[in-house]
Parts: C-alpha cells; structure tokens; sequence
C-alpha cells in the first residue's frame, strides 16, 4: 500500500474518532456537521468506500488481451473488408449467444472437447462458453426449423488452449464465418465459399496463397484402399491432418505407434499424400487401380473434378491446388474441405514472418441433423477466415513502422491562444456538432497553445479553427492547415460552410494519395 | 429417435456383420471392400460417428436469444449511428476481453456482485464474465498506466438476473459506452456526455425525452443535513434510486424500516426529492438553510450550476431537468449522475409502449485508483446507452408492422429460365462480382423462373439479369427491373456498365426516397 494512502486512512480514523467526540459531547449541530462535511471530503479522496487496496497483480486472464485503439481500429479494417466481400454474395448477418447449453457442445469436438470452458454451477443451467461458430450455427438452424440461410457470423469464440499469442493464437479470439446452408445441387455453394476466400484475402492483399481442396470421401476411400480399418478412418485422419506442420517419416510414425495403422498401409497412404495438382491428378486417380474399386473414393474424385470445372467458370483456377494430404482436423466434415495458405512469408520491418494456413473450411452435412429430433438433414458449407493471425501480422508491421494507422476520425479542433475562451470555444464545437463536423477540443480551461497544436500533429487532425480576441471582435476566425502550418480567417457567420469545403478537399485529395 | 434412424442403425450392424465375416472367411479383397463401400455410405447417411440422438430441450440459456437477420439488421443500423455520434466526438474505440479475473470484479458492484457469472474452476485462474464496460475500462487505464482516453466500448455484458425479456432485459445483452477519462477542469468533459446523449437519441428519433441530473456530492449533502448518518448514506441512495418505479410512500416504508433510516430524516429527505427544476432551483437550494450548511451540497449543487450553464452554451438547456430524486443505483459514482428517459410512450401497431430510462451515466473519480497499487485516480465521466431498449421497440415496431428491414444489400440476381444456364450463370456472377457488384443466383442446375423472381421479390433485390438462348446467340442479355417488371436488352458485353448505371440510378432514388 503506498503511503499516501496509509496518511489518508490515519486521517479518517482521527476525523470520525472527532466526530463521535463531538456527537458524545452533544456540541452545537452546525460544529457536527462541520467535521463530518471533512471526513467526508477525506473519504472521497480515498475512494470508494469499500475499496480495498489493490492485493493481485493486474492483468487480462491468460491467453486473452484488451484491444487498444490501434489495435482496434487495425481489427475494424480488416473486418469491414471481409464483411464487405460476404455481403456482396448476399450474406445475412447472425449472432448468437456467447455461451450454450453444455449439451450442444457435447460430442462436436473429439479430443479438443477438453478445451472448453465451463461456467460454474451457479443454480440452473449447465453452460459452456462457445468453441466456435459453426456448432452454434447448427444449433439454430435446428432449432429454428431454417432450411436456407446465408449468412455470416463474426464473434469471439474460446479454447482452454496453450496458444502461442506472438503467433495470434489466443484463448479468446475472433472467427469470421461465411456458411451457406441448404439442399442444393453438388458443388455450387462449395465452389462459391472458395469464390469468397479468394475475393477476402485479395481484398486485404496479404501476399500470394494457394487454396488447397481435397474431398473426405476420398480420404475415406484412399484410407479404405490403402487398408486402414474403417473404425481408424477419423483418427488417421487427425493424423495426416499434421503433415502441414511434421514430416512425413514423423506423421508415418504416430499412425504406426500410436493409431495401430500396419507400416504397410502407412507406407501406402503415404504414397498418396505426397500427390497433388488439378484435373489431370483427378483423372489420374479415377484410374488408379486401388482407388478405382472404392465407391467413396470414386465419389470424392468426381466431387473435385466437378469442384475444379467450378473453379475455372469463376476464373480462381490459379489459385486453387487439389492436395491429398489436406484432411483438416474436425470431424464433421462430410465432403469438400479447403485451405488458404499463404505461399510466401511477409516482410515486416527486416523480418519475415511465416503465416501459414488463413482460412479453411469445408462440407459438413450432419451437423445439423445431429440437433433434431428426426435427424432431419440440412447439409451445410462454409469458410472461417483467421482474422486473428491478419489481425498479428498487421500489428507487427504497425510495430515495425511499416505502416500507420489513425485511431480517431476528428476534422477539425477549436483552440485558442488566449485565456477565457472556453465558452467561445464550446459554442462553436456546439455549432460544428450539430452540422455534423467530427470536432474536438482540450477539457481544459485555459490549454497552451503549443499543446492543443501538438494534440492535432499526433492524431492527425487537418484542420484547427483558433480564436482570439482581435479576430473575434472583427466577426473573423482563423483556419489553421494543420499539416502546411497557413492559416486564413474568415468570418465567423461563414465558419461552417469554409470547413465543410476544407474538409471534402481534403477526403478527395486523400483519395487522390491513396489511388 | 425417429424410426429411420433405427432402421439404419440395424442396416450398419447387419453390413458390419457381413463385412466381419468376409473379412474371418478371407474372400478377396475387392468383395470385402464393395462391402466395405457399402457400410460406409450407410455411416454417412447416419452423419457423424459420435452423432446421439438428441435429448434435451433445444434452447439458448436462460435469459439468452440468438439474433436472426432481421434483428441484426436493426442492432446494426442503431448501432452505426450511435457510433457515428461518438466518432464525431473523437472517441477511440477499445475492446477487452468477456471475461475478467474474478478479483477484477470483487467489491465493485455492492449487492449486485451476486448477479456476476463465475467460470468453473477447471485449474489455472478464477475467471468471471464481465458485468459492465466500466469496471474493465478502470483496469484497462490502471493497467496501461493511460491518463487520457476518450473510448467508446459496445459489447455484451452478463448478468444473472431474472429479466423481463418481453421488455428487452436479458441475462446477455449490448452495452454501449462512451466515457472521458483524465484530469480537466470541471464540467467541461461532463456536459459533452450530456451533448453526445442528445445527439445518440435526436440521431435515433425515438421521441421526446429529458435528460435529468443530479450530483452525488448533492445527495451526500442532503443526507447530511437530514441527518442521515454517513454510513448509511449509499444505501439510503440505493433506496432513492428506487423512486422511478416505486411511489415515496414505498420508498420511504424502505427507508425506516429496511435502511434504519429514522421517519424524521426520512420526510426531510421526502421535501428534497420532490424537487426538480434549472438553475433557479440550484440557486434557491444554495440559500436553503440546512442544505447551505453541508460542505458537499454546496459543492454539488455549486457543479450543478456551472453544469447548466455549460448545458445553455452547448444549446442543449431545453431537455435538461435538475431532478433531486434521481441517485443511480451503482455506488461508484462520485459527481454529476445523469439519466435519459422518454415522456412519451413509443406507438406501436395499436399499442403503446412505455420505455423509461433510455441513457445513464456519471462521474467516477475513484474506480480506475482502486486498481492501482499506488491509488493513483484517473478521473472518468460516461455514459451508457440503453441500446437493448431501443432493440426490442425496433423489434416490437416490425412484428407490428410499421417498419421493413432489408437483411442483404443484393442489387443484381442473376436467373435463366432454361435448363443447363448453370455454367453461363455462374459466369457473370464471378464477372459481377469481379466488377464490385453485389450479386447473387440460385445454387440449383434448373432452377424455375417464378422461384428465382419470387426470391427477388421476397429479398427486395432491384435488379434481375435473365439470360435466354436466343437472346444470348445475338450477344444480348435482358436487365429486369423486379419492381416496374420493365425489361430491356442490352449486349452482353455492356452489362457490367449497364448494371452500373441502373444501381446508381436506385440508390440516388432511395436517397431521395427517404429524405
């Protein structure tokens, strides 16, 4: 505890001790209250009245961090993009609650089912806060007997994870979802959410990536071609998911020792996952001797030529790479599956940083009918964009003085030079408000001028209208360029009308920079 | 469980079987997988392997709702132009994450910390959600060691109360912040939240309203000069704070026989809240001869006048009312105290609604200290929209029928009234897209052209382009006005300007449509 605070709890202790003497001594009510108005006064100086002093050390829980103004306005960038490339294939806006019913998270995770968090048992319900945004998805859809949605879900979701937060990788942290939900025909809304991720990440223009695009009924028939028995299919799976990250001799190992897989079907499920490539590889493999007899094999591959002709009619052909060894890791998915991962490194300040995968997705049919009643089906595709891994990668360049970013949107701020002007001041920031001017000025009464200059240069506000006593007495007022440093006056009556041209000026010539 | 999905249950043990004794008998592996292929698909048709059958209630938690499009619609829309408000006064905006270290929110929120949803301990840090933006606001400044901020903060807080749904209180629910924080001369930052009340509720036209102040230093004061005694002054305010719902009487009773308030003190204070009035209420009270006596009156009432006087020059006097019954509920409060509420009942449909408070806020001089091991203070002045309010009168005003919402932003669908379009469809949309253009089509191959119409119309969605064989073999498309039903040719070549032009030529319309 600081001194200062110890002085003033020794203060209050002798005040109320005086206080209760005086009242024992039936003095005069006017003297009592005289004492009390004082030890009130040192009460308000200590703070509330139960304030205890601060005893833990101050911090945001593990695996999560407050969002600073830079922070947020890098956040609210990107997603306004992203949202803008979802709402011009026509998605509708979502959301739901931040916590579910324990139940509707049971049996969607797998292993990861650890890492949910729990609310405590406070009488009621059982809750768990949310995993992700695709359960949730589910949930209402079932719940709401929906057949049709396209929408777009943007929130934060929670994993009890160990993450590695320099890397963007967090407990709490944002999804950015785009699913599209219905009966439909093969292939057309899958090929429209990889549309999507293409038009998103071109938007935020991070640098080159592949979109990879593999089919969960071809890796059940490789699986079931190369040997695995079909109650390993979904646990190989998780498996060949980590070739992105381990090699293959590694990856090879872990099904061997760990899935019971025989080294003879290893060795030939590795044989596949090193192909990838286009239609050619499709048909390719549609003749392939072991492939061939798996109708779910034969399924996923007609699924993916079909998928690569969609592709090409787009015109994102380039872009795509059909790759037997993407699996993704959730269980759910029943068909196409995809990846974007960035094929270079970005360069912030003298370093380069490797990304990696950055949106991801895939066919999940069942997931709805797991919430109804009947099992009524209502087969869904969707891409969740990793917006938390952007979000790091901008901030490092922000922290690198790659770029720059303006955390306010103010035009213009009334100062002046001289004292007593705060009144003058309110009036024409009362005046600028209601004419719809984003407008400031310093909450003091008499500010230093080099101050309230210096608040402008460091937020980037363009435009300064500064008032003083001869000006305002010849109707005039001064408008200061903050950026050239000219300053102009002209009449008071006018002020509005002069910074309204001042300002669209400078929103073109803005433009005008950034073309 | 329905009865199919038994039946296919019986069909996969009866195919395990098969394949089992296939398997025993050492047939040939092409046999043993056609069987294999076969048990999968039925697997499939199941959906996931864990999947179970549902057996609770599908539901959000206690006092929870998903927000479907159409509610999103309007959240969105309210919230943009409250945020526009608050970015026209330069607030930044911060996030911090949903939940808090439990002991960030200990001691701060008095009866109502039993309201605070705590995490389950599942090892590691005792984690609570977030109660309100203000007290994470106060650890954010203690904890970045910020002196200044003007932030915004809109985010969903917790309570585990037991709320009326119907009137737009949940147990999850949007609070939408604005606070000063740092060190100025008084009042100055204060009437700017009252300027930012006004203009959030003027930009929302919700109807008439009366901002109504009072001073925490006033009521101390008061309480004083009734003979209160000074430990029972917050819960004697608590009990003032009921009196918007509850008639004096009640209150009073409250007073006496819950507070231990006695029926003297209790009818003084009775004759002070009935009083409400401007500045000439302020001056008459400062001549008052108890009130004159009270060190903390005359500070409150002193800041009250120079409030009001701010109030005139900010053009704002005429919805201010100087209300001595108003107190606010939370105890952190240490100066001006201000709530918004609406006069008149809002009609909707036949019906009329009655909202109340719409807006609070105030002074809290001491929070951010208490999360400083030095108790060093940061200032803070806020206020907090009722944004759910205004939620559940928009929502109630579409059920009635007196406002639409559109839940896209479609301007062109692209549709075929003949079969095997598909291809040539999903041509131009990716050319529409490519062009910016907001643009959807059916993901069916053969989709019926009243359906395809039918979903324009349904979705508000202007534009149609139709495409037809003979029109396509002379290089033409036809554009679709969907509301005049005019149609005309225009080359297909053109069409991207020609659908350019027709947008514009909307939207200016719907500008001028709605001013």
């Amino acid at each position: 505890m600081a001194e200062s605070q110890d002085v003033l709890l020794d203060k209050i202790k002798e005040q109320g001790d005086l206080v209760r003497k005086l009242k024992a001594a039936k003095e005069s009510t006017e003297k009592i209250q005289e004492e009390v108005s004082k030890l009130l006064a040192l009460k308000a100086q200590l703070g509330s009245e139960d304030s205890a002093p601060q005893k833990f050390v101050l911090k945001t829980p593990k695996g999560t961090r407050d969002y600073n103004p830079q922070q947020m306005t890098i956040r609210n960038n990107v997603l306004q993009k992203i949202i803008a490339v979802f709402k011009k294939h026509g998605a509708e806006c979502i959301d739901t609650p931040v916590f579910e019913l324990k139940e509707v998270l049971t049996g969607k995770y797998g292993e990861d089912s650890k890492l949910i968090y729990d609310l405590k048992d406070q009488g009621g319900e059982i809750l768990a806060l949310r995993y992700d945004l695709t359960v949730p998805l589910a949930r209402y859809l079932a719940m709401s007997k929906i057949n049709n949605l396209k929408r777009y879900h943007i929130a934060k979701v929670y994993r009890r994870d160990n993450p590695a937060m320099t890397r963007g990788r967090y407990r709490e942290f944002y999804q950015c979802d785009f699913d599209i939900a219905g009966q439909y025909d093969p292939m057309v809304p899958d090929v429209e959410c990889l549309k999507v991720v293409t038009e998103v990440l071109d938007a935020l223009d991070i640098g080159k990536y592949v979109l990879k695009v593999n089919h969960r009924r071809l890796l059940d028939g490789m699986f079931e071609a190369c040997g695995v028995p079909v109650d390993k299919f979904r646990s190989t799976c998780s498996t060949v998911d980590k070739l992105d990250k381990l090699p293959w001799e590694e990856v090879r190992t872990e099904m061997i020792n760990e899935k019971g897989i025989s080294p003879d079907a290893a060795d030939r499920i590795g044989e596949y996952v090193r192909l990838n490539g286009g239609a050619e590889l499709a048909n390719k493999l549609l003749n392939d001797e072991k492939l061939s007899k798996s109708k779910a094999a034969v399924e996923g591959l007609e699924g993916i030529k079909l998928l690569l002709n969609y592709c090409d009619i787009l015109g994102i052909s380039d872009k795509i790479l059909f790759d037997l060894s993407l699996a993704r890791g959730l269980d759910y998915y029943t068909g196409v599956i995809y990846e974007a991962v960035l094929t270079q490194p970005i360069k912030v300040g003298n370093e380069e940083l490797t990304v990696g995968s950055i949106a991801g997705g895939g066919r999940y049919d069942n997931l709805v009918g797991m919430f109804d009643a009947k099992n009524k089906q209502v087969p869904c595709v969707g891409v969740s964009v990793g917006v938390e891994r952007i979000f790091s990668v901008l901030e490092s360049k922000l922290a690198a003085g790659d770029i720059s970013v303006r955390t306010n949107e103010i035009d213009v701020y009334v100062a002046s030079a001289q004292k007593n002007f705060l009144e003058e001041r309110m009036k024409i920031c009362a005046e600028l408000w209601n004419a719809g001017i984003k407008t400031e000025q310093s909450y003091k009464k008499n500010p230093k001028m080099l101050n309230q200059l210096q608040h402008c240069e460091e937020n980037g506000i363009p435009l300064a209208v500064i008032l003083g006593e001869s000006e305002l007495k010849r109707g005039l007022v001064k408008i200061r360029n903050i950026t050239t440093r000219e300053e102009q006056e002209v009449p008071r009556a006018n002020l509005v009308e002069e910074l309204k041209t001042r300002i669209n000026a400078l929103n073109v010539k803005e433009i005008n920079g950034s073309l």
